[in-house]
């Protein structure tokens, strides 16, 4: 047994002094009144959103974002505020992006279109060459090399819209943009077109990132809407048809920038921690409402929320609003190693980056061991204090900035709002304050506050 | 025991023939795929919203709507449509509204306001006197006569939006747009001023409907928009201020109207009715998209994916669309005295006049007796199915237009959205198309054609 373990347990006598659960009905309810009637939350998505703006990795906004989350964090009466200092990627779009298809049906037709995170421009001239249509990286590999040498390969399989679940539609058609550009250049394409991941019929393109090539090989990419993508593709089933691609994007130097973390000390067992976050980074497009504004400022009211509560945490509760998510992971992969280094343990590390919809579940997952059954299992003796709430605890889940805190850990855990709305918004110039609903909004973050308060009162059973 | 329920009992060993759950879970999962990618009930909401729009009863365009249903039913391949006859109310508003405030402070401001339903016109001279705000019926009760006399009461008790349901907020407040008015009559006011019941600050005023007094004492009553309430609170507390009030709605004769019907005969149990519905009518602002037109196509494609999936239901599974909910229930009233006069017996009767959000439950009380528990025990050994849904099973619930369906009743379930939106666009300018998300749409139509499946293949428990 590790030592830092055998503390947890010799506390955990200190922690069982549990209050009982009809007084933690009642704080529970008042939190819900505090954010519907105060609506903290939203009032700092607004300044975030309309003040600062979008807000990419390396970029002014983004610095700008960490002085207004710190400045924010300073106000709430936390035990510490600080900056975690990391370094990000710094890609920038340049001019707007001209994207032309060239079609004999209807002529030059201008498609809607943005650049893909890390994709490199074209250069002055632009490129432009017959495109190929495939329905995923399969089928592209399955071809031969000769028939795809020169060309801009088009990835259009849409997002099955037939799912329930709007992330995991996400989930599956997720790789043509991811891993699309890099697979067709290696089979000799010139430039990639990629159908949003939208699974709408509109006008907005949805930007993202693409991996890097470990070989070197990127090729310009852009996302175009998916009203285009079918208007693209119904030139191609009609006969050839060429693309012009003009993008003016770079890859920069890195830059130094930062996590943004502030805690309220724990008065039994300070080093055991609760954490909540979300990546105070976005897209260079929209504001960033969405993803993950609403992350960020639901995990700022929850601290608020406890600290104006008078509550006495037992265990040390803490907010990191992440920085790189995006386009890097940077600050996930920068926290969870000073974790690590420093020995920290978390007892739940809860990621808020589905967007500002209904809250519905906690999923969660456990790190270090299989054992999450017995810890849902315990959770859920405490969690039908969440039932009028229409929430519930489940197993599977977490997020992206917090997947490397498995080491010592807790549990790893993810709000999932309803999602039917958020990838209408996703990365494109459609995420805005206007499409976050101001009660859906403080939903999240009573949901969050009470989880985070049941799980400092009751633990997690371990 | 009465020989109808000798007679289902007798039937329910032909009922028990259940197909196993796995496979009621891929029919279910197929019915949501079919539901998000064909999106029937948006296509007819489209329709209903856009080419017939409101359609208050008794109006023209009331007519139009059961026209349209009545057509749409004929196209879904059902074993029966039909209109159902119902004398209804035929209140109209006449020109639009013109409320100013006098107020010493800052003048004459026009204040945005819409008459409230079955309130008189004020005549041509309109009428204007001074203001009195009051927050409860109980203090207006208190008062003295002689300080009402003469004036105009001003009901000015916001929706409590500290709860977590706005429904719950909205019943809260709703006496004082349903008894306001005619309290203040009866104290001698000259007409009423109610703050919308709107959970947010905004420019909408949202209509309804108030109390015939029994003893003829109706004043002109009008709803004012939350931001005009906050308003005028603001000039009283400042010092005395007038009203002047124009109205020109009236009461005109009765009309013939319809509930349309359409139902598939059951091949078990057909005269055991499996019912679902919402209401055709809607207040004649805006568009009536979310109340509650988003019932009335809620309820049509439930029907149409049972028929069109091959489904033989052992029940007779049947769709209401009811005429008068808002300012009357006549069709409400009149079903149920056709059923009880027919001696139909109701399995389920499930009402959908919540709107279009992300459902969350279904609530379910009993009518004629109090074994809802055991119901309820019984219903969740195979409701987990819809576990994957986020969606549950829950006592308490029902709805307007099945209240009276009591005799003989099997349960009454109300299906419940999140509330969030709701009242942000509930009997206002703001319940357009626009306001209701497709897929959120959708997940109402799986959630109850999921119900309505499974309560047809595994009874309630009796």
């Amino acid at each position: 047994m590790r030592p830092l373990i055998f503390l947890i347990l010799f506390t955990s006598s200190f922690l069982n002094a549990q209050v009982p659960k009809d007084s933690s009905a009642a704080f529970i309810k008042n939190i819900y009144r505090q954010c519907y009637t105060e609506q903290k939350a939203y009032q700092w998505l607004t300044t975030l959103t309309k003040d600062v703006g979008h807000r990419l990795s390396g970029s002014p906004e983004a610095a700008k974002a960490v002085e207004w989350a710190h400045g924010v964090l300073d106000t709430l009466g936390l035990d510490k505020v600080w900056l975690q200092e990391v370094k990000v990627p710094h890609w920038v779009r340049g001019k707007s992006e001209s994207v032309i298809m060239l079609s004999k049906d209807v002529g030059a037709v201008s498609l809607r279109a943005l650049a893909l995170g890390n994709s490199p421009g074209t250069g002055n001239d632009g490129v432009r060459a017959e495109v190929i249509e495939v329905k995923s990286l399969d089928q592209l590999k399955a071809m031969p090399s000769e028939s795809v040498k020169g060309k801009i390969v088009f990835f259009n399989r849409p997002m099955d819209e037939g799912l329930s679940s709007t992330m995991m539609a996400y989930g599956m058609a997720g790789d043509q943009r991811g891993a699309g550009p890099v697979a067709a250049a290696e089979k000799g394409a010139v430039a990639a077109v990629v159908r949003s991941l939208c699974p709408r019929l509109d006008d907005f393109p949805h930007t993202g990132a693409t991996h890097l090539s470990e070989t070197g090989k990127n090729i310009p990419s852009v996302a175009i809407s998916t009203n285009d993508a079918e208007v693209l593709s119904k030139s191609i089933s009609h006969g050839p048809t060429e693309i012009y691609i003009h993008t003016s994007c770079e890859m920069l130097d890195s830059v130094i920038s930062y996590n943004v973390i502030g805690e309220i000390r724990g008065t039994v067992a300070p080093d055991s921690i609760i954490m909540v976050g979300g990546h105070l980074d976005s897209w260079d497009v929209g504001e960033g409402a969405s993803d993950d504004g609403s992350g960020v400022v639901h995990s700022i009211e929850a601290l608020y929320r406890l600290a104006h509560s008078g509550y006495k945490p037992k265990h040390t509760i803490r907010c990191v609003l992440f920085m790189n998510e995006e386009n890097g992971l940077r600050g996930g992969v920068k926290y969870a190693a000073e974790a690590i280094r420093k020995k920290e343990f978390h007892l739940i590390a809860l990621e808020t980056d589905a967007g500002a919809g209904v809250p519905l579940a906690f999923g969660c997952t456990k790190g270090a061991d299989s054992l999450i059954d017995k810890h849902i299992t315990y959770i859920k003796s405490f969690m039908d204090l969440l039932d009028p709430y229409y929430l519930r605890v489940e197993a599977g889940g977490g997020g992206a900035d917090i997947r490397d805190l498995t080491l010592d850990s807790g549990l790893l855990v993810g709000l999932r709002p309803d999602n039917a709305r958020y990838f209408d918004y996703h990365h494109s110039d459609n995420d805005v304050l206007e499409n976050v609903h101001p009660r859906e909004l403080e939903s999240g973050v009573a949901a969050i506050t009470s989880f985070l308060y049941l799980v400092d009162q009751y633990g997690i059973g371990l």
